[in-house]
């Protein structure tokens, strides 16, 4: 997602340190420690404007969430939704690329959400795509053993590159949807800002897998 | 697929047993003596009216084909097109259910595909679906180690529980395509009756993928 700069951006994370961490590194294996309570951790990697992981942190009180996001313009949206309504199992990680795992210590996440990633349809680009094996391993060693990974896009060639990769990485499907929007599932989904956007214009896909324990 | 019972097809069955196979199991391990050349042999499971078959038997003389029907009527149709159009690569059996490791002997099959298979959409006869693990493992026992299973439909729930199935089974992904006639595969690919007269209503998806070897 492309955003123009927001010039008030960079002031506005630097003071509202409470809710975005930027120097993500730091906290690897005390993550915790930024909640109010201790208790299971998601991550949502591209948290765009944070509208999802706004929900969720609502509807799931119990469950702590990091958005993680690239962008800077993008990331201060989400931050100003917290800022004016505080939530105690939210935060934010703005960070320029940095891998999962020099974040998370092994084991330390429950759940990772991709919401609508990036597609790179060029074939060249595949491993840039937040679904190919080296991504995966990535989630693989900061999952727990029953954590899991859920997977949303409307990308038709995304979804299918991406049933290929997790499959072929050994991932085990708990549930594969087609079109979402049409699903007993449904009721349960909460939606991204973009999903809320598109999803007239075709089928919503999202898959849920895990990472065998045994080796 | 339901048609109305042909009075002449028992008789034409019958007349034409050079086409047809009444007791495959006779035949297990030696389907080869069937055909004019001994070369790969590939297996459909629920061959209708037999158009899928007799097209890919012209279009791949240097293959040998198996359309394995259940309808007495149904399987008619596909032998009268025999009939008035011998190929020297095809072969169709008519079978009230045995199952494929009761035909087949280990290993005997190069590829088995599976096309428009009934959706049999309720949960509680789900074992009945050509794609559950009971149907997956008679398929492992009769495919060759490099051998594969094509899956075609257009029934979304169908594809939904087959994605699992095949994954939760071990079956490694190569191909998948959720919408095959909007693909680059399209132009090899060889229409059923059914789909080409239900495709304009949605996509059509498919996959291919094989057992691993090493257990």
């Amino acid at each position: 997602m492309r955003v123009r700069k927001k010039p008030w951006a960079d002031d506005f994370i630097n003071d509202h340190q409470e809710f975005i961490v930027l120097e993500p590194q730091q906290l690897q294996g005390k993550w915790q420690e930024r909640f109010a309570k201790d208790q299971p951790l998601a991550v949502e990697i591209g948290t765009g404007k944070g509208q999802f992981i706004t929900e969720m942190a609502k509807k799931y009180p119990n469950i702590n969430f990091i958005g993680i996001e690239l962008q800077t313009s993008v990331i201060a949206v989400a931050l100003r939704k917290l800022v004016e309504n505080p939530l105690p199992n939210v935060q934010l990680v703005l960070t320029d690329g940095a891998d999962v795992n020099e974040i998370f210590a092994t084991g330390e996440v429950d759940r990772i959400y991709l919401n609508f990633s990036d597609p790179w349809p060029k074939k060249r680009h595949a491993k840039r795509r937040l679904t190919s094996p080296q991504f995966l391993k990535g989630y693989q060693m900061v999952l727990n053993p029953t954590g899991d990974v859920e997977f949303k896009t409307d990308n038709r060639g995304l979804f299918e590159y991406s049933l290929g990769s997790f499959n072929n990485y050994g991932l085990v499907f708990d549930d594969v949807y087609l079109d979402l929007h049409r699903s007993e599932a449904n009721e349960d989904n909460v939606e991204t800002e973009y999903e809320q956007k598109f999803s007239a214009k075709g089928p919503i896909y999202k898959l849920v897998a895990h990472f065998k324990t045994e080796n």
